[in-house]
């Protein structure tokens, strides 16, 4: 056999192994993975290198489908490779199997979920980063993309990331087989629409017939020997390639073949061909960044720092200390004081502009590689990446998010700049972490312990300077809190801005007699039920007051500790309830009802209400 | 003076009366707003068509400022157009005034809330399309995009939308003043970088230097001129034009000047123009499409419906009878079922591809002119529109978004595709409303409401069909929910698929002797406070389950009802704790320890836990 009728051989079993897989839960998409068999078997035969033995292997390239719906050619793939066993392929979408639905990283070999779109392409970039940049090494990224994903935004930032930073290292692969999920994409087979906007964007476009083995190992010959800038192979493919029953048809995404036994006896059947993969170079050694020891900052007690320039601060410090911390920011580094580290680390410090979707896919791609990204935006411009943070969390991602400016206590921005669905869009991540500290002391000991914490961890900082409440010594241990003032009347629970708020309050409270609990609820999550449950035992009844609005935030994490006790306090929701507009911050905090002269004012109720009757 | 000077005079103006807004609450960006003035002077004197005595008035042009830090010079703008006083403008910025930091529509002349970059120009291609394909009148989209922004994809979604739908109503003028917020853009003043890319999606694009008012006056008048593609104007502008103190110097974005006073003196001093600015043809009336009555889907109980299915059927039969509804869908309306409505309305159904952000913005610029859009997409999906959703409720707009294929229970295609945080994330925008059917007919009711509904109303619905429960004559009034079994010894709180699993758990109970009340919570928010307390009064027990994270969701909701009550009943959350992989509906259902095995067990403890209290 030649090389190519070996390959055209391997397209047709990843095409078959493709119908096999669909066949088992008669779910998933055979279609969308047979118009990019050919594509995938040249890449497989000659150009990856991967040790399937050692997915840990530094060298390794990296195979990301963006178009994770065509998992039945990805897990194919893998059984070509030695990888798997016909046995587990035919395991696809059951309960329990690793072989989910789309990707995930429960394979050693996956290194990030999709299935999202418009996300592979954004993640390998971070991937890619961390090649060039972190460890520099020269695997390669390889990223398989749909059509239908150019649609995506976020495809776009990939494309104009990789070319700024001049990623040579990353080739995509747009299988463009015309057919959505429900029809005609916008560009159909016009190869040109893509291949142009992508020149525009900077990068090398090749546009190729995704079925013709020799015009894909020309292209990737080319890709493989262009330095420079990043690589796109456009190329016009058929969905359901193969099969003269699905081939080019409409309403075939995602569903398995109706005669699968037909389809395979169409592509000549069931094969076990096994590729002997290339191995990377076996020495490879990421870039090993030089460190000193640890000296976090230290703040006097008394004195005025805003939990931001905290961050800053103790960011720099655990960088310097841990040749892993990366830091990247959506071009405000200078409001989230991401700069400090940006000065003292450049190279390890990456400015994503304004593309929050990007960096939250930079920071994921980057800690594929086990480098420790922190990124940072304005709290409320997370939003904007939420789905990426959603998908993070199934990438079983360790990625540390930092949010400043939260709130309405921001002032005169006004609320398109206030984060206030923050807390509940963070708690509402699978495993994650929600920090907000409220003095510098306790930023510093959180953001080093956020360094070496699994999952998506989310710090909220606040745009004032506020008092340091603490001495630098004190401990903040991820799921406790702070009872700093003690007191058996009535407990005040708050964090950030509102932490300060509830200790004026429990002052004037004391002039009136009322002995006021404080609890600084620095971890929203998880949440520090043991110090709740004693202040509720103790005071029987909880003020609550956050600078966010009143679903799903500090409160309702507050209330889930107690849902199931038989004994409950009362508990007031101090919240924002009404669209804030501009102004100084005290008097916007007053106006929302979450400054010491509400929080007061709702304690004394609740004592009263309480020794009513008691 | 010559039409030249005059411009010149008035654009002096609107960098005055931007230095001294920001000079107020020293806070505020002048110098983006001195980089656009010359655009914008001859914008406002030569080319826009408004009637500000009547901003309701049809024909009026939109002028929306994607670059909404630059309110200043828009508020300038309403000075010199005669819209508001000197004095006012001197209010930007402080509380209770409407000259917020960014533009909201507390303005009558601000059309949506801008801010959070990259949404200005997405919510122009809205209007744009409201302005050809529903009102069908001549008015003009004038979008003010600062150069930063275009790292965001959503701008190059609209990009690609705008040119698709061949939109030459819409002009964008990039106001590239070169500097971000930190420092330089990615282009800088590279003008071809971003007109190349614009011309590859297919736009017209015209490089001239901003502040060359005879290269204005032509970049508009060949803007007005073109046909079947939208026009860009690439401005090279200086970040702090006519000051020399600030002119193209980092360091001085969203900073109030030093001296206003001497900047001043150097732009020459105060002035007071006012501009006649030309109005639309009076007598604009926006089409109207024929309507007839209405006439809601009907199911029998027992039957089997998906919610999703009667969605689209409920759509199709809303938009028959109201011709203001308009439906937008994300690529997978064979899945959400809007293709019912688009087979029915197909001149008010925009398919809207995979770009989620640009569809959430298509349906607020759409809203704009009082058309009310429905748009559409798996539930899991709408995270990608979060910061544009958050930003729709600050703009006030009326949007109905419906999230199908909620939860576990879609099945095989794993968690990629499963909406699990939408409760949370939908809830904790301001003034939402958060509905999550059950049956065939109550998706229906709901549907007819949701037309008629203001703020941001979301509908969850599910892929599988479940039993028809309500006869067709019931009625679902937002903010109630509906006691489906009546019960004494503990309450079942679900919704959607989990109501379903909970009336086998009672059903299950009832054979054991255990009276089990079971409530559809339809409306998650507002949530039915009468009815949960009532039910909590009779049972003094409550299980909610909910196929959702645990955290911001219906289990959350139903606690927070109690939060202030002395009597609290005790109540069990169950809901998905363990990210789910691939597997058979029940089994996931199961397997997340939300089916009706697991409500019956946590009823009964709850029950014996009560019972041996009592």
């Amino acid at each position: 056999m030649t090389e190519h009728e070996r390959w055209h051989e391997l397209a047709q079993q990843l095409r078959v192994d493709s119908v096999r897989a669909a066949a088992v839960t008669k779910s998933g998409h055979p279609t969308s993975s047979m118009s990019a068999a050919d594509l995938m078997a040249v890449l497989l035969a000659k150009y990856l290198r991967y040790d399937f033995d050692a997915p840990e292997n530094p060298g390794n390239d990296h195979l990301i489908f963006s178009k994770g719906h065509a998992s039945p050619l990805l897990y194919s793939l893998y059984k070509a490779a030695g990888a798997i066993t016909d046995e587990e392929l035919l395991t696809f979408r059951k309960l329990g199997s690793r072989l989910e639905g789309h990707p995930t990283p429960v394979l050693p070999w996956v290194d990030v979920a999709t299935g999202s779109l418009g996300q592979g392409l954004p993640i390998s970039v971070g991937v890619a980063i961390a090649g060039k940049k972190l460890d520099r090494l020269p695997y390669r990224i390889w990223c398989l993309c749909g059509d239908s994903e150019m649609a995506e935004g976020s495809m776009w930032e990939a494309f104009e990331h990789a070319a700024f930073m001049s990623l040579d290292n990353l080739t995509a692969i747009i299988d463009v087989n015309r057919l959505g999920q429900r029809g005609e994409t916008m560009h159909g087979w016009d190869l040109d629409s893509y291949a142009n906007r992508a020149r525009a964007f900077g990068w090398k476009a090749i546009e190729i017939d995704g079925h013709d083995l020799a015009e894909i190992d020309r292209a990737y010959e080319e890709a493989t020997a262009t330095t420079h800038q990043p690589t796109v192979i456009v190329a016009r493919t058929i969905k359901g390639k193969g099969v003269p029953e699905v081939e080019n048809k409409p309403g075939w995404h995602g569903k398995a073949l109706d005669d699968p036994e037909h389809a395979i006896a169409e592509l000549g059947g069931i094969r076990n061909i096994t590729v002997d993969v290339a191995k990377p170079e076996a020495d490879a050694r990421p870039h090993v960044f030089e460190t000193s020891p640890l000296e976090l900052p230290a703040y006097e007690v008394g004195d005025e720092v805003a939990t931001r320039k905290a961050y800053g601060e103790a960011l720099a410090a655990v960088g310097k200390a841990d040749g892993l911390v990366v830091a990247l920011d959506g071009e405000v580094s200078n409001s989230t004081f991401a700069e400090i580290f940006a000065a003292a680390e450049p190279e390890r410090y990456f400015e994503m502009y304004i593309a929050e979707q990007q960096m939250a896919a930079a920071a994921v791609g980057i800690q594929v590689r086990d480098w420790k990204p922190f990124a940072s935006t304005f709290a409320a411009f997370w939003t904007r990446a939420y789905d990426f943070i959603r998908m993070a969390a199934i990438s079983r991602a360790n990625i540390r998010l930092c949010g400043s400016h939260a709130g309405v206590s921001i002032g005169e921005d006004g609320p398109s700049q206030m984060a206030l669905e923050d807390l509940a869009a963070f708690r509402a991540v699978h495993g994650s972490t929600v920090l907000y500290p409220s003095d510098g002391n306790s930023t510093a000991k959180l953001v080093a312990e956020m360094a070496d914490l699994e999952g998506i961890v989310f710090l909220r900082t606040t745009r004032a300077a506020t008092s340091v409440l603490y001495g630098p010594d004190e401990d903040f241990p991820v799921g406790g809190s702070k009872v700093v003032r003690d007191g058996d009347d009535v407990t005040i629970v708050g964090a950030g801005i509102t932490l300060h708020e509830a200790l004026k309050a429990a002052d004037a409270l004391a002039e009136e007699g009322v002995s006021a609990r404080v609890i600084d609820l620095y971890s929203v999550k998880p949440v520090d039920t043991e110090t709740l449950r004693a202040a509720a035992e103790a005071t029987g009844a909880i003020v609550t007051v956050e600078d966010h609005w009143p679903e799903g935030g500090l409160g309702e994490a507050v209330l889930s500790v107690f849902a199931e006790d038989d004994e409950k306090p009362s508990i007031v929701l101090l919240a924002v309830k009404d669209m804030p507009g501009s102004g100084k911050p005290d008097e916007l905090i007053a106006a929302a009802g979450i400054d010491a002269e509400h929080i007061a004012s709702a304690a004394r109720k609740l004592v009263s209400a309480t020794a009513a009757h008691r």
